[in-house]
């Protein structure tokens, strides 16, 4: 029986948790913050059912975390996932996964995802607050260094404005 | 069909999802958190099914974020769990969350939960370092003003350090 909803609860913990507290939707964000924005591109990499993936981007567009734009891809008409305010700012909670993850689980390839802040070029260690210049870390001023594809900066902003696409 | 392990992934991000992306998992770290850490006071206050605890609670350990620890009640061997170094650790990802939902959700009772460093007695608004006096927020130097009992500072170090209870 799947558990009612928390979206009214008076936790703020139990209230994030209803949206973001789920693995899946964790890694569409992800991916999403990375660029890769359409169905196909996120199940390839997910390699996640069609109906699991659907079912989480209808989550995160009724939370209002993405919204689906339409594109043109030949003939048939497409949705594009792009990343609200309130998308950009879950970036922290995947931040502090990683932080999390990269202290307390061993990563088989030994490669870890580096955060970087932009402002000042230097790896972020906490993922909320740049210890070198101050910076609050944002989807503004991040660039990832993912195990994924290690040496390739990705920089979130320009990911989350536009498509890495070309049609 | 449940979705196969990412404990071996590369992503640090799917790793922790593994553990802490699940929201029944994330609301039990908060009650034990906050001193509330034997399975009736966990099942009272969450409203779940004994089997979805346990399972949970499980979960939580076969992870090496919570530990069972025996103790008697009347004639009766229970557990109380405690939060392990990766569990104690675990708390900026519930702070991160808890900023997200303050910004992005709305309390029914208007009620918030404030995040107070108690190296400077501030509240915080990032939940990973205090932008007060620069400390790190960990679970040695934090309170919790909870909605659910507003205006009693819960201290959770000694929260997670000993039970809440007498017996």
């Amino acid at each position: 029986m799947p558990r009612t909803s928390w979206s009214d609860d008076n936790c703020p913990i139990a209230r994030a948790a209803d949206v973001l507290g789920d693995p899946w939707s964790l890694l569409v964000l992800r991916e999403v913050f990375m660029g890769n924005n359409r169905f196909d591109g996120i199940k390839k990499e997910l390699r996640v059912a069609d109906n699991v993936l659907s079912e989480r981007l209808r989550r995160l567009i009724d939370a209002a975390v993405l919204t689906a734009e339409p594109y043109s891809a030949g003939t048939r008409p497409r949705k594009e996932y792009r990343l609200t305010a309130a998308g950009t700012d879950a970036l922290p909670v995947l931040h502090a996964l990683t932080v999390w993850a990269q202290r307390h689980t061993q990563s088989p390839s030994g490669k870890s995802l580096r955060i970087i802040c932009t402002t000042c070029g230097t790896d972020s260690v906490s993922g909320a607050w740049c210890q070198t210049c101050g910076a609050a870390i944002t989807v503004a001023n991040t660039a990832w260094d993912h195990p994924k594809s290690p040496g390739n900066f990705i920089e979130l902003a320009s990911a989350g404005a536009r498509s890495q696409h070309n049609n």
